[in-house]
């Protein structure tokens, strides 16, 4: 996702576009500047971009960077941080791609999303959230797509879109930076328990469709709860009065691509299928990093908090809990369609 | 739907389960009393249900129903009427399956949802809405589903539901009727600019998920928008502060899953790879009835006029815009993406 947001960034003429490898990242770096290709996006990447090794970045690349992207999954987080500290880097904005929950210290409490819990390293008024549905290589490629990006100071989110948006990448700005980061890793989740209707239920050969439109159609109402509790932890409505980043493209939208396809949808098709999580990570996804089951372990202790004291209704969030099931407790999926809400 | 309506009902045994068929329908009537198998739905239909031609119905029949579910297509619904006249009838509830939009007579105001102008001649504090994703077949196999009932009078919603709902079968009550029939409808029309997008955006074989992601989420936002305006013609809130039809089952759950297949995304599919309109109609679905193209006819003058006078914002309908334009004008699909709001 880093590389396919460079190229983007590159389509802007007065935008300097470098990329920069973690040290896990050397091969991919000497693949492009050997020959200009980029080998897990098999997409080749324009002339315009410089790609560099960490060790030959040099701090001043980083501090002279006006935009800073993160794009790298969780365990490289620490390294991206530290990258910018020990440059002294003081960028305008640094985007997070990537996302994730992160469960209390205290039990008592919701997780903070991913973004927050980095704001004691990073200066949070730096900080730009992009949610919404954008496989990489459908970037890199250019074929269209529509996202959002927030900031807690709005302001930030307006100016930064100038270097991104092309006619194919389009940005809406989204007012509610948590939500948006709180969708953005809660779509992986619900994921899990929405491909699980893939691999259950067939019809002449074929997935049946209802099931898993009935449960997409859960999965954005039980993203809006969590995602405002989330937000707010004491008092959560299940319908926000503002414009909702669940009931938009951090939720809806970025969920129904990531149904599609990816290695949360794998599991969640497995789990489907009947196996347990414990014989599917020790099995056909071992070693693989599922970020929504993640994302799952960090909510745990919090929710299984606000339900036991009120905050949260079981009731209203049927797949949350069949989802956290399977990930506490090593149960099969086993989703009672029963238990939809129905008042 | 009709017979897999009646099949779900025939599930609870206090239920007495007429099938009752159009004068188009004798043939399957006769299967289904011969060996009892439904040629369309390639189902086995259970013993206790009476099907019956109409000509050996009698009016007894229809006089003696609590619920009468009328499940015929557009075409049908004067014939169900006039026989419920006829034969004096005086349910409890009339369920209406068929959906769709009625242009207004006159040309400055916004269409009527079909229950909406039924109600001259039915009773309209009988009438049920059913909203949701339903796929007859797949409910006949009893593969299980979430869907919405609506009524003007919210009590009815809840009575008549003890008539079907099963553990497969799960009926949630919207408190908004006119919001589920016009979001029943709208799902049809906008399925088509969705599945254009399965039609233009291939990659490595396969069809690309961010554009119809992206368009998937575009068409609930403005289904929220256009299902306001047909509620309320003069005030259009995009927003609405209560529990919206089109962020639930009878909106983006019934979305999914009609862009997953049918005759409405079928017709969006072939105007995504370059058809026009009239060549589809006089080609490859010449004679095939798609009700999503109706609703969109009944919707063009209201929304031109509602556009003229600043009532709607085309700059937020962009998708409207787009597949009315292949309506009205014959136009190729041709979707902009830097059309949609990014504000």
């Amino acid at each position: 996702m880093g590389t396919a947001l460079a190229m983007t960034a590159a389509c802007h003429s007065d935008n300097t576009t470098y990329l920069v490898g973690s040290p896990l990242d050397d091969d991919f770096i000497h693949s492009i500047n050997s020959n200009r290709w980029h080998p897990t996006l098999s997409v080749n990447v324009p002339e315009n971009i410089t790609a560099l090794r960490e060790k030959d970045a040099g701090a001043e690349v980083i501090q002279e960077a006006d935009v800073l992207v993160i794009g790298v999954s969780s365990p490289g987080v620490a390294w991206a941080v530290g990258l910018i500290q020990s440059s002294k880097a003081d960028p305008e904005c640094i985007a997070l791609v990537t996302k994730g929950l992160v469960a209390a210290d205290k039990e008592n409490s919701a997780p903070s999303t991913y973004a927050t819990a980095l704001d004691t390293q990073l200066d949070c008024n730096k900080l730009l959230g992009i949610g919404g549905p954008c496989i990489a290589r459908e970037l890199a490629l250019q074929i269209p797509t529509a996202v959002s990006f927030a900031a807690t100071r709005t302001d930030l989110a307006y100016k930064v879109r100038e270097h991104f948006q092309t006619d194919f990448y389009r940005v809406a700005v989204h007012p509610d930076f948590i939500a948006l980061e709180a969708c953005a890793a809660l779509k992986n989740f619900f994921c899990i328990g929405v491909a699980a209707m893939l691999g259950i239920w067939e019809i002449d050969g074929v997935t049946a469709k209802n099931p898993v439109a009935a449960l997409f159609n859960q999965a954005v109402l039980e993203m809006e709860t969590l995602s405002q509790w989330i937000r707010q932890p004491q008092v959560v409505k299940s319908r926000n009065d503002s414009k909702s980043a669940a009931f938009d493209l951090p939720g809806m939208g970025d969920l129904h691509v990531t149904v599609g396809g990816g290695r949360n949808s794998k599991l969640g098709t497995l789990l489907g299928k009947g196996q347990r999580l414990s014989e599917i990570i020790d099995g056909p996804m071992r070693g693989v990093t599922v970020e929504g089951l993640d994302t799952g372990k960090q909510l745990l202790s919090g929710f299984n908090h606000a339900i036991d004291h009120g905050i949260l209704s079981k009731s209203k969030l049927p797949l949350t809990a069949c989802i956290l099931d399977c990930i506490e407790n090593d149960h099969y999926f086993n989703f009672d369609f029963s238990c939809i809400p129905t008042e």
